[in-house]
């Protein structure tokens, strides 16, 4: 029995943390923590849960007991904060917020506009996208949890990082997310009528997740790398698809092309490469830890365009970080998060 | 290992009885039929099983190897014109259509304009709402899992049948369905644009399921049941909402209605009776085969308001029909169903 | 030209003003209210206006201009704080707030929980429903506008209320709603992903609509109307569709029913009655000021099933709103509302 | 009194044209064809026309009286089997469908896979963007409306082409738009449930959209430019969001690329540049003429990202139509288009 706390339960995060492990025989939640909520019932929050959890919430702030894994759903900078305390209670973290993923401390105060507070527990903290980073995971004690769009993004240009034909300053990355991504708080412009039958853009040129992406695609290619990355809001609740362009110094076949991916992703359980003419669909990967990838050419003007999709809140997040804690403990990594996506 | 196979499984209820068996280690694909599809992979069909489904679709008229349960997923009229032949290859049939529901062949040819082929099978069939019929269901050979708007409703009503303050000539069940529920086919009336951003309500007073419903309050009460039954288009994809009125002869407390419904339905696995104040929510049933029923008692008109909500395609149809499975196989009933919501 | 004011400009009632007086030559605004984005232009707070509305926002409280016509978009209770005030600037009035709507300020007290402020202003204060209201509203100062539930039920029975084959006891208002009902507010229920995919009822046997829908009914009909009123809410943005159930105590043939309809409102040029088999739809009456009623009867059970269908934003609110104002002012009731609904 | 008629007017584009026409005094509708439902009254359609257009659609075929102005809102290929006769019988002729854009045969032929059937009236025809063409709009007989993607991406980069900083081989448009613009027809890809909360790409690198911004784009700049055309579903009905991204070969400022927008745009009625910070929303141009575009640039990779919307049914289709029938008939171009979008 795997002794599991979550840390924020009451966000779409910690809920789905919540769902996923509910259904699994070898775990046993400990600490349920919230601090809007404490000591309501969990199920009060999240009346889908009646029957099914009892747990009342407790605020972070108190004495959690012992547990084989935490996971901190928290906003970035409130991770940082406690995870230091916390870990004395855990022997395995996983951090979904942004603290713990840029290496640099340095680039992290930039982009978050506030200095890291723990730079040593950053320096053994791994990037847990298991594609990219899975035997350190395995041996990690704390693992920053990918961003969603990182995760789309990175996983879609992974392959060509390695490759001579492809201009690696040329890289852009369309991505558009459903609104559960913000989480879950009251904001005007999350309110239904806001969203509802409108499409935007928003952060263009200066999204949080752009270092993050940047500084993987960078280890992966050798040099360094700069995106452009963008944003934009899908007026549904699930999913994140990526539009990523690469320019080719050549042409390449589609065939060679879509070769690349599949022996690149030869080994994923969790990665599909799809057929000629197919394109990812948020549809087809919703409810799911899987990512699906469709490659095309544009041989007019020499240029990759690589879909990416999704399920922000299970590859993008909370899957995710159940497949790093299966890595973590020695599991199947596949364990609770073999099946496919929920269609319609 | 049960040997299943699925007529008509390129329906959303068929693809739903599919991800849910697919989880499911004691369940082995044996055939799955399509019409329009033979000679596909399912996955062709439906991109999001890629890598999960590899069985090619056969016609319904090939010759089916034996299995031990077969699921009908096929238009009414189809199941009736297929199902003597095909019970011969498996030893249960659970047929989601309507043909075997309703038990007076006459009442079928009144509502459906169609003389019923197979009166001989009727007799034997088993209306498949465990909740009321669960004993009858474990023996029988074939059973006709219940339409989607009849089991919120049934469900909803059965309580108060049996109680002496209800009016029982004053139900009016008024239904709301999300588009899932109009199958998958092309009609115009459900293309995206036609539905999203509007409300309505559609077949008035002559819905088929209105039998079904008045046949079951009708052996429960012990005397002949008539409803206006109003079914409604929700611009969303799953769930069913009922609400439910019935005139009380008497002043009742909401606390003592409650305590009708709790007592009624303590044993069951799939019946949440909700706490005072709380609403039935589809979004809290949603991806389950879970049926919540909110109760209100408005005592400025003697009425009770009975609110239900289930997922059209899981306890309104293929969750439904794995529960029958599983009674009919002898196996625990919960099995492969036994989890809450996935919100949001 | 007609000066127009509007307190309360940045709610969506207050922005529906806006939008259909915006395209009137014969209108001028003079100011425009608000407390939260005093200061800022109304086309920072909604951009779709930029380059269309140039005025500051201005506060309740600040010194006013004399104008023709004051909308007051506020909510209940802040309208009777601040109206005698304000009606010395403005020749006319329509409040669309419920401060004014219950002529007895008692059944005021009884459902809003605070006591009525003005019951001398509430005594000249006209219910805002031109079909049955028109003479009274053309020569009145201080009009209540309706509120959206109660315009989309009360249309639908009027017709009823004077005939004796219906039993005014048994009437039920089974209502749905768009979230944009629910006001421009930061709030968790209407957050997207929160509504979004799911149906769900609320404030069952207890919206403070009832009393409203109960005052106009009993009027018509000569004697004390109860009903129960269900309000629910759908995942959209705009449109109300009611049920409406009532029994009869004799068998009527549907084209008599309709005919009764089709004579009530013959003269009205925002009221339309379906034909035989149409069903009322919010998409069809989307954006526009009509009221479509759809007329069934269900010959088994003798009960008559209504259907109505408004735009909750405009004959809901705004729209209706300018109707009252066209009246009191003189004016053709048509003028700047005399277009159908926009589709899709 | 301009006598008009419609070619199609069953389908969106059509309804549209009808309903923005309908609130004009100074339009009369002669003809309204349709071949599916010929016979019909346009209301038996539409049913939100009901009570404001009695006219019976006649088949296209059958002998159309004289008119002013004629609409063409058919399918490409259609339009040009027809426009011969029909132009006999209209002074000015809109068309809406592809045929009549590319003014190279060559190029219809290669990317619409079939011989253009009229090169000779393809000689006088102009393409109707009035922001590129007013001047011989004005005087032209037969106008090609654009395409709804390519009016978005056109208007977004033509201030670029005329600058020498930008780098014309880097031009990636990334599209997206509402279901609507797939038309009225019954197909599985629109079906409510199979586009209701999924978001995916689709004809990428091969949309028949690409040579029509690229013809305007190489008339503008002067060389020939070829770009990357990505467009994407969303779902939702209505509205085109384009990103689109262009290198610079030097630094500029925002404020200096913003400049360079509003000069271009500075006398048109109909593009709206927006503020430091903001960014093109589908929602605030909804239900208008008008196209929104937002202006950021990445200094870190020295790319302009422009963002633009418009309501792909009036800007992208219906409303520029009728804006090109103004300047065709010696109207103000603003008649009957002179208001913002509708939120929320």
């Amino acid at each position: 029995m795997i002794k599991v706390s979550i840390a924020g339960a009451t966000g779409y995060t910690g809920l789905e943390l919540v769902q996923f492990l509910i259904r699994r025989p070898d775990i046993e939640f400990i600490s349920l923590t919230s601090e809007q909520h404490k000591g309501k019932c969990l199920s009060q929050v999240f009346p889908s849960l009646k029957g099914w959890v009892q747990h009342e919430l407790v605020p972070l702030g108190s004495q959690l007991p012992d547990c084989d894994v935490l996971f901190l759903a928290l906003p970035h900078t409130a991770s940082m904060a406690h995870v230091e305390r916390l870990s004395g209670i855990a022997k395995k973290v996983v951090d979904l917020s942004a603290d713990f993923r840029l290496s640099d401390p340095q680039v992290y105060e930039k982009w978050y506009e506030t200095p890291h507070q723990n730079p040593k527990l950053l320096e053994g903290a791994v990037y847990g996208l298991p594609e990219l980073h899975r035997e350190r995971i395995k041996s990690a004690n704390l693992v920053a949890n990918p961003g969603c769009y990182p995760t789309s993004v990175i996983l879609g240009l992974a392959p060509l990082m390695a490759v001579n034909w492809a201009d690696l300053d040329s890289i852009i990355a369309d991505s558009k997310s459903g609104v559960s991504g913000a989480g879950r708080k009251e904001s005007m412009g999350s309110q239904f009528c806001e969203v509802d039958g409108g499409f935007s853009a928003y952060n263009l040129t200066r999204h949080r997740h752009t270092p993050e992406i940047e500084q993987e695609l960078t280890k992966l290619a050798g040099e360094k790398i700069q995106i452009t990355f963008s944003p934009h809001l899908i007026p549904m609740t699930r999913g994140i698809l990526s539009t990523l362009y690469i320019n080719f110094n050549q042409a390449v076949s589609e065939d060679n092309l879509r070769s690349t991916y599949l022996d690149y992703y030869k080994d994923e359980p969790f990665v599909r490469v799809l057929d000629r003419g197919k394109y990812a669909n948020t549809h087809y990967v919703a409810h799911s830890n899987l990512c699906d990838i469709g490659v095309e050419f544009d041989s007019r003007t020499n240029r990759a365009v690589i879909t990416t999709a999704i399920d922000n809140l299970i590859k993008g997040a909370s899957g995710q970080a159940i497949q790093n804690m299966n890595l973590m403990m020695g599991l199947d990594e596949k364990t609770g998060l073999d099946f496919p996506g929920t269609f319609p």
